[in-house]
């Protein structure tokens, strides 16, 4: 229940539903792609702990969807095994008899009119003996060529009608295309079939309590607005840095790239959150309209042969292990130009943030995985000490630490102990983590809770996807031109090309 | 050596000196009231501490003087018992014997001339045999009533006067006078003796680490500054308490009381600190200039009945001890109007803090030792939340902790983990003692030191002195024409009336 939504509430009823955890109606979750990955390491575990926390209504039910001919006997042992295995809180019997008894499985093809009918059947069914009242989410889990005919088939059978007071729903992941323009036919495609207002686009780090809490951080405290713009920040840096290679995700990554995985979804994202203006409030209408301000207000900075860096990883070490480049790796090809490093310069055209770059990176195979969001601080106007005492003083550092070590980091000059007013950088640190009694939740389970409640804050509209893609278009292209991404050393932190590109602003790189 | 001082040395050698400890040059220290509390525990453990850091030179002696007829022997006894019990650093035989061969004892009364020609004869063989080059430093640590009588004999035996390039300093310990007129006076007396430039008077807590740090947080850094006005600070809290009570300080302290002992010095200095303007640089004349000029601008906030507090401790639990009332104290008067907690509400009266009150509050027996600046900041001007989501909410805060557990702290709001927007406050803790592998020296060695290095930055000079008891004066004429202090609980955080000068305002007392 949206706040906008509970207006007509009696005031008194209203605020005790809001310090009251929300829980789900009556519904069915149904996942296509049901043996990937996804599905089993994030999709099912997610669905038990929010059963487990009391959040699923009993009527609750999860069908899963795919071409192998299982009965539902044992996708549900497919189902307690991946919750037994991933699932963030402790199994317990009760929870998992019940939400068990409300385990399906179809299968068929994509394209098998059948098996959608068959789908529509179970539903039918489902909504009957167990009560699900005619609510569905459409998990797409699924490869993004495969959504037309999807979307095709749920219009066919009827189930993306919301009808009577009942909701159906479609959930997608990334990536939501792979330039503006197919992301303005995936969206015209989906959009033929489910309203706007049905569509859930996932963008799992927005689920993520740090990113959430950058709202609060921002907008709840009287301290640090004052100083979150262009008279006080140099610059800031948006780091996705993952340790781990592409072995065994071909299929997925070459021809997409870092780029097309991460800056345009993730990373503009936190973009967005960072750099808009305070919303009137937190409604999801209210929140939507300042990060498309923001986005429409974001470009990249040229030249950029000079402002933009792409590459890919060789052969090098992480920590003691040896690792191979990327183009050894199971179903590269050897002439690949997939990056798998990337790294733009951003300006927002705003009062707020005139001449404060934006720099935006992300790599897999870098020294340590890390997702973080610094403010760099400019250096004081004037330094009343006397040179020497200095020299071991930076700028300052707002850090959101994302994950993992979730929490924010101040970095800033201090006095070095002794008999002179020597100052020497120091950080002080708050760990989300050690603050709070409550366990944050997975990301997974904040958004597919919000999908059933209807609650769209958290989902990136039509309008960010495109103008994500609108803002990168220029740099894929540009590099397409340009033949391979420059090599760097599995275990250290990019390509030369992404240093140079800092250095010739006259800064450099954080070392997360 | 000061950078003033310092600007005619070629600037390579002044840059690499800069970076090496000062150590003092040839010098006697000669501490009268070497039988008292402040010698035994701070001041010699603090010269030998200087001596095993290498910061005193082979030449440098340590002279006793008071009225009981030791040998030299067994004053060294006395001083090498004083080290061992109370010094920071360990006990190094070679470092011991070194120093004690220049220990000295001399005795006599204050105002008998022979002891001082004595005094003077042994400095002067000293000077000779040892070769402290008639330097000497004159540390007083005993009552103000004596100070007149010991400037006079320094003065008749020409131990006062600077001449051929040698120095006599003398150091002087609060109280400075008990109001404006008697400070005045003891001035005048001192200052017709040592010319101001010779006068080092001690406020410990400006040679504590955390207070300099102060400085080096205001101006080192781009973060802070900006928020430490009027438009975003709401009030500022300076706390110093303590658990301790009066027993056996009676000859001290009764007729003092707490805004005398405390308030005058320690707590107008923190205050002068946290609200002076940036200085151009950090010269004795520049700090100092800051300092006068804020302190010229800060007033008491009337009508001082409401504005300030005063209380005296009542019988209670300290922890696990019970504790007996201040007037059941040995050596207090059964009817004593001694207050032992003050609090007053001050006003800067300058641009940066206009409307700003600074509420400053001392006092024995209460919940816990602990001394501290707090910033406390306005709400923030709209809060984009549901109601309900920020009723765990209070104002930010910037917590300067002096002492213990030195450091800083910052309290915000931060999202609760869960699926709303809940906000809680949090703390962010920096501690001084984890971010520097350098161990902090104790205040008294670095402000011995620096009388020996003639460096003044860390003394309040004649002006800071009279301005603050010309601040402080008011209330306590108010206080002295009202009869009894109000009575709190021993183990609580002062009377009810220091809560009500806070409730009045709209506020509260921080719990430290």
């Amino acid at each position: 229940m949206s706040s906008t939504t509970a207006a007509w509430v009696n005031p008194l009823r209203d605020r005790r539903d809001k310090r009251m955890p929300h829980i789900a109606g009556p519904c069915a979750v149904v996942i296509f792609g049901v043996t990937g990955d996804l599905a089993r390491k994030k999709l099912m575990p997610a669905i038990y702990d929010l059963a487990n926390r009391g959040l699923l209504p009993p009527q609750f039910a999860l069908v899963g969807f795919a071409r192998r001919e299982w009965a539902d006997e044992h996708f549900s042992d497919v189902v307690r095994e991946a919750v037994e295995q991933h699932a963030r809180t402790p199994f317990r019997q009760e929870v998992w008899d019940r939400l068990s008894e409300g385990i399906r499985f179809v299968h068929g093809d994509f394209d098998d009119e059948s098996a959608f009918e068959r789908l529509a059947e179970r539903l039918r069914n489902l909504d009957e003996e167990r009560g699900t009242g005619g609510n569905h989410a459409f998990y797409l889990s699924i490869p993004p060529a495969a959504f037309p005919v999807v979307c095709e088939q749920l219009s066919k059978s009827g189930l993306a009608r919301n009808h009577d007071g009942c909701w159906n729903r479609v959930v997608i992941e990334k990536p939501f295309g792979h330039d503006l323009t197919s992301a303005e036919s995936l969206n015209e495609v989906v959009n033929s079939v489910f309203p706007e207002s049905s569509v859930f686009r996932i963008d799992h780090y927005l689920g993520k309590e740090t990113v959430q809490n950058l709202l609060a951080l921002r907008f709840a405290n009287e301290m640090f607005e004052p100083i979150w713009n262009a008279h006080y920040v140099d610059h800031v840096q948006i780091t996705m840095a993952e340790d781990i290679g592409l072995g065994g995700r071909a299929g997925y990554y070459d021809g997409i790239g870092a780029a097309r995985d991460v800056i345009q979804n993730h990373l503009l994202q936190l973009l967005a959150l960072t750099a808009m203006e305070e919303p009137v409030n937190f409604s999801p209408a209210e929140l939507q309209a300042e990060k498309i301000k923001v986005l429409s207000a974001t470009r990249l900075v040229e030249p950029l042969d000079q402002t933009t860096s792409r590459g890919q990883y060789t052969a090098g070490w992480q920590g003691s292990e040896k690792v191979m480049g990327l183009l050894d790796e199971e179903g590269f090809s050897t002439t690949s130009t997939t990056e798998t490093f990337a790294a733009i310069t951003l300006d927002v055209d705003t009062r707020r943030w005139a001449g404060v770059p934006f720099y935006l990176r992300t790599g897999k195979r870098l020294g340590r995985r890390v997702t973080e969001i610094a403010l760099v601080f400019k250096r004081p106007p004037h330094l009343p000490f006397d040179a020497t005492m200095t020299e071991e003083l930076g700028k300052n550092a707002l850090v959101i630490r994302v994950q993992p070590d979730e929490g924010i980091t101040l970095r800033f000059g201090s006095k070095v102990p002794g008999n002179q007013m020597e100052v020497r950088d120091v950080n002080m640190d708050f760990s989300y983590g050690a603050a709070f009694a409550e366990e944050s939740p997975e990301a997974y389970e904040r958004l597919i809770l919000d999908v059933l409640l209807g609650e769209p804050s958290l989902f990136p509209v039509n309008a960010e996807v495109e103008l994500s893609w609108k803002i990168l278009d220029p740099a894929l292209e540009n590099w397409a031109a340009n033949g391979h991404p420059d090599p760097y050393v599995s275990g250290g932190w990019g390509p030369e090309s992404a240093f140079e590109m800092l250095r010739r602003d006259g800064r450099e790189w954080r070392r997360p």
